[in-house]
């Protein structure tokens, strides 16, 4: 081990030109600028390290597919992407998105947190473990899409028509980061899915004066009534069935949730709130976050909205619900369940669109590369790791695993200011070499389970 | 009557004359438009009837004030506005709206039903009368306002600083109308009042991602359960004391139900829908219409509202409820009420602010001015009169009659199809003339009573 880390920081300057050439090189997939020229050099540097690449043409842009495979018993995917956001407002950049700049420890660039600097780790990793070991001790595959930033719409297509190339032991998804405050860094082992859906209800054909309003049905009156049927003050979702396929935590996995910090004071006082919902604090608070499902209404309208006093009865009223769900639930099961209850409650009327879904993935955390992963990040870092059976948010992961047995970690070089897809977005030249080493490490240590 | 009605057949031309004059004089209060000239016109019609004029200033336009006070033992209050709405849109107009039109019995101007015709009815019967009989058999009063077309804001000041000028023993207000389809004549004696409301809750300083509804407060699902316990399924509305005050209603009143007309079927189609609220029909449906209170949500607010998924956590809330009330309820108690409620339920946080407050006002359906108008319009109309203890909406009335026991009636010369406020804005001539002789026939019959 410690030749590995030795390698990788004497040739600290050659990973970070290679994260530094990535970095000059626009790759915008919203606007089209630079692809082409960021795939080959993506591909290059996967080539140099000996890896048989692929284009896998996609109807969108390529998938980048590399593989190093020296018939190890075991195969590590990394998954990335080689697009990132379009740099605006470019006004509040100190400097030019596409000309990385290194100052006092941090590197600013667009991309370079999300996700070029794990892209650089990933490949950094395997040379280094090349230079010292001379072959690697696990098959390997990269998975580098051209697609992420604009919602990775042909990433499922990929996955259904290249079993072959999904085959792997395990993944390191994308990246993870390090807090700002006290070092610690996060490995994440899944996400929560969600299930996003619009009610509509309709009244008369058009809005009417509200003296109607007496004898003519209002559906925004329909619709609260709809949604007070949904969940209640407790918090507790109505929904007949809506918890009952929800897996139990493990023990092990209720142990994540004492590594996690959540600064509770320092939050509410951003926020402006003086109480969590229902008063959770603590343990409860991080297990709500990243193990219970919410039903959270993000969109409401009805009638008229503007300045003054409009006297109308409705004839439309609409709502966005967003339901994250987690493993043992699916979009279609909320769907189904949801059409079900309004049915049943006298609301048959109200129409369900589904705007987007997303399944939930949890790595199983007794598969032996979560604890690879753990105790390889121990090995690295100073400060202990923050643990999460998964991330509160949702992600396109599960287009790639979902329904697989596939483990699966999020590790990475950004931190808690990387001001991903905002300006002066920035990774610390530190949290690189230790996403190298991060990386080598789980390499070795998956070699030897 | 029979002397007093050749009368106004006689002089049809001469009335009709002052009428177009009238129209041809724009005098649009929201623009400023020949506001001075017109109340000059009025005003000259009024002293060549030998009223006592006066020009009352307030913060606005001028009140028109006339008298003519003959020492009878009973005054008939005249209440109009000299100011119209602006002529727009003016492309769907088919003649100039300042320039009246008379075509197959029908005129077409700005103002000629809201309300210069009845101007002009008012002053014609008081002319005929006086041409008859030489005298009135009651001392009128005109109360001609500039400003009724921007919301009358300086009529309650007038009311307050002038009780000697509104001293009177009955009121006909402003105008009514007259079927298009069976010809019936509309009467009404009151208007429901409006509590108009907006509720608001706060939740974060701002908007946040909304996986963090696992554990921050939803403002938007605080507002639907606040106003689930507004009002049920049933359309009870269940803010304890609501219905406590409202006075209930005389035999009498509730006769006058049976006289109204309403279309069920055609506004059935019209507004397409299946039914009317909890399938009111009939009777019920009128009393509903004119005698229940109400509590609409005129408009809901929250979070993103627009195409998409955006998944958001809103940081606010709000909804605009318009509660239309009958007598015996104020906007204050509404407000106070409401305000109890929400404490008691547990939303003290949530915020009220009133948008606008009108008293409900309705005539004693005992004083003797109430049959003497309904007498008066059947032996004018061939059709029997729909009579309504109030209508459905709002309007200033209350302004002037507020907590006094003055009856008030509102009839005239326009009909269901006069396209108030709209484009080609008309009457019918014989509505005109139907109008004169009413209001000619109140004062004869007033003076008997």
């Amino acid at each position: 081990m410690e030749k590995l880390f030795q390698q990788i920081e004497e040739h600290a300057s050659l990973y970070q030109h290679w994260l530094l050439s990535m970095c000059n090189q626009p790759s915008i997939s919203a606007q089209n600028i630079g692809m082409q020229e960021m795939k080959e050099l993506v591909i290059q540097l996967l080539e140099d390290l000996g890896a048989d690449v692929e284009e896998v043409v996609t109807a969108g842009y390529p998938i980048i597919y590399g593989q190093i495979d020296n018939g190890s018993k075991r195969t590590l995917t990394f998954y990335n992407h080689y697009d990132v956001q379009p740099p605006d407002p470019l006004a509040e950049w100190m400097s030019d998105p596409f000309k990385a700049r290194v100052e006092n420890g941090q590197i600013f660039a667009r991309g370079v947190a999300d996700n070029k600097g794990n892209i650089a780790a990933r490949i950094a990793a395997v040379h280094a473990y090349q230079k010292v070991h001379g072959d690697l001790p696990v098959n390997v595959k990269f998975i580098i899409e051209g697609e992420e930033e604009v919602g990775s719409p042909n990433l499922k297509k990929f996955a259904l028509e290249n079993p072959e190339k999904l085959k792997t032991d395990a993944m390191i998804w994308e990246g993870g980061m390090r807090n700002v405050h006290d070092k610690r860094p996060h490995i994440s082992f899944g996400v929560k899915g969600i299930c996003f859906v619009e009610l509509r209800v309709r009244g008369a054909a058009f809005d009417l004066h509200s003296s109607e309003g007496a004898v003519v049905e209002n559906p925004a009156w329909r619709l609260v009534w709809a949604l007070s049927t949904l969940k209640n003050k407790h918090e507790k979702i109505l929904i007949d069935g809506f918890y009952d396929h929800i897996l139990e935590l493990t023990e092990k996995e209720k142990a994540f949730f004492q590594t996690m910090d959540y600064d509770e004071e320092h939050t509410k006082t951003h926020y402006q709130i003086d109480n969590f919902l229902t008063g959770v604090t603590g343990l409860e608070l991080k297990e709500r976050l990243t193990a219970a499902p919410t039903c959270t209404i993000c969109g409401l309208e009805a009638g008229d909205t503007g300045q003054g006093a409009k006297t109308v009865l409705p004839s439309r009223a609409k709502v966005k619900i967003d339901f994250r769900i987690v493993p043992g639930q699916t979009p279609k099961m909320v769907i189904d369940l949801l059409r079900k209850h309004l049915d049943q409650h006298g609301f048959r009327d109200i129409e369900i669109e589904q705007l987007a879904g997303l399944l939930p993935f949890n790595s199983d955390s007794e598969n032996p590369f979560v604890d690879t992963v753990i105790n390889s990040m121990k090995e690295v870092y100073e400060e202990p790791p923050i643990i999460m059976r998964n991330l509160a948010g949702s992600s396109p992961m599960e287009k790639l695993l979902a329904n697989t047995e596939i483990p699966a970690a999020q590790i990475g070089v950004a931190n808690t200011g990387s001001n991903f897809h905002g300006p002066n977005e920035n990774i610390y030249v530190d949290d690189f070499i230790k996403g190298i080493k991060a990386t080598a490490n789980v390499m070795r240590h998956f070699g030897d389970v």
